[in-house]
């Protein structure tokens, strides 16, 4: 009888994450084909990343009418390799770059990681190679705050994927932008001040990011 | 046995609507968090309303830099209401609306829709008398591409309730935009090609919708 009961709860919480999934994926689908309708052209900032990224009205962050959000909450590495083209078509002046945090939480090591994002700012480089690239670190997560089942002690794998994201960095000459110091605490977790949910950034967080990166974004 | 499976079952669906709801909920406290940091001014035109507001990059389809999304997923016309202050307090230019479907998902009729509007641009016209409004029909939805189970049923609850929101714009005096015929099937549906899961849109939709009100956004 237990260990019907128990098959059953793993059974439920294996059916919520699955409907998790399935909303999210409809809504990548959905933004993508959005992106796809929305023009970018040379004097364009691309703002490209995931949940992060996607979260934040960066043309009024930045008081740029140039800056383009093409953030898909979820999104992985590969993922932004994959819907690049209608980005680099428009031959964009900078791309912006933060992800990594969901290839996480998919178990992938923090080298795996970097040479996910080598590919995307090789197929850049390649594809458009007068944009300016600004490759940003992955920020901290905190699972006291809420807990990502999926990141449970992964914390060290975010540090190793910076080192790795950096030596990229260097390796294909583009700007790094470490903001890793400015979210972490003494504890190597988001500051709890700065999100609601272990994960994601309240208003106070985004206006540390836009400080961070506004000296680029011009 | 089988009651017992049933009721875990049913216990399963609860948790899976319930974690969603909790996603939901901190995605609306922290985006509502981001918008009390960022100024709005006498020039701006405010796009306010749910996840189909949220979803657009709207200074991008409009094309226009003053133009502002306040939208956030899962907002109901009260909760439009609760949240004005950092948008009234820089005067905007215009605010256009769209609100209803998620009040008609928790089972409010098409007369307490209009009421709840009425308040809501009442308040508008108070605290900011050179605004001007733009309410916004809801759309159709579809549940035959995707079953939303608060919606099953209720179609015509919209129906309803656009005609008490038009009743509202003439009351109030402000200007009234029919969405309703641009998305709508023979079968009172919204049309199956503008969505990927009845209820919001892709990229195509909301090229309809920016051209439904290009006229007004200057």
């Amino acid at each position: 009888m237990k260990k019907i009961a128990l098959t059953l709860l793993l059974a439920a919480i294996g059916f919520a994450a699955g409907m998790a999934q399935a909303n999210q994926d409809v809504y990548y689908a959905r933004r993508a084909t959005h992106f796809q309708t929305l023009p970018v052209g040379k004097s364009d900032i691309i703002m490209l990343g995931n949940s992060l990224t996607d979260g934040a009205e960066w043309n009024e962050l930045l008081g740029n009418r140039h800056v383009k959000n093409r953030g898909i909450i979820g999104d992985i590495v590969q993922g932004l390799y994959e819907r690049m083209e209608p980005i680099l078509k428009g031959q964009p002046k900078k791309i912006f770059i933060l992800s990594g945090v969901n290839d996480v939480s998919h178990g992938v090591d923090g080298d795996s990681i970097g040479r996910a994002m080598e590919k995307l700012i090789t197929l850049i480089q390649t594809r458009s190679p007068r944009t300016k690239i600004y490759l940003q670190s992955m920020l901290p997560f905190n699972n006291d705050v809420r807990e990502w089942k999926y990141l449970v002690g992964r914390d060290q794998v975010v540090v190793d994927g910076n080192r790795a994201l950096e030596a990229v960095a260097r390796r294909r000459g583009v700007t790094w932008i470490n903001l890793y110091p400015l979210f972490v605490d003494d504890n190597g977790h988001l500051r709890a001040e700065l999100t609601n949910d272990g994960l994601h950034l309240v208003g106070e967080g985004y206006l540390i990011w836009r400080d961070a990166i506004k000296p680029y974004a011009k």
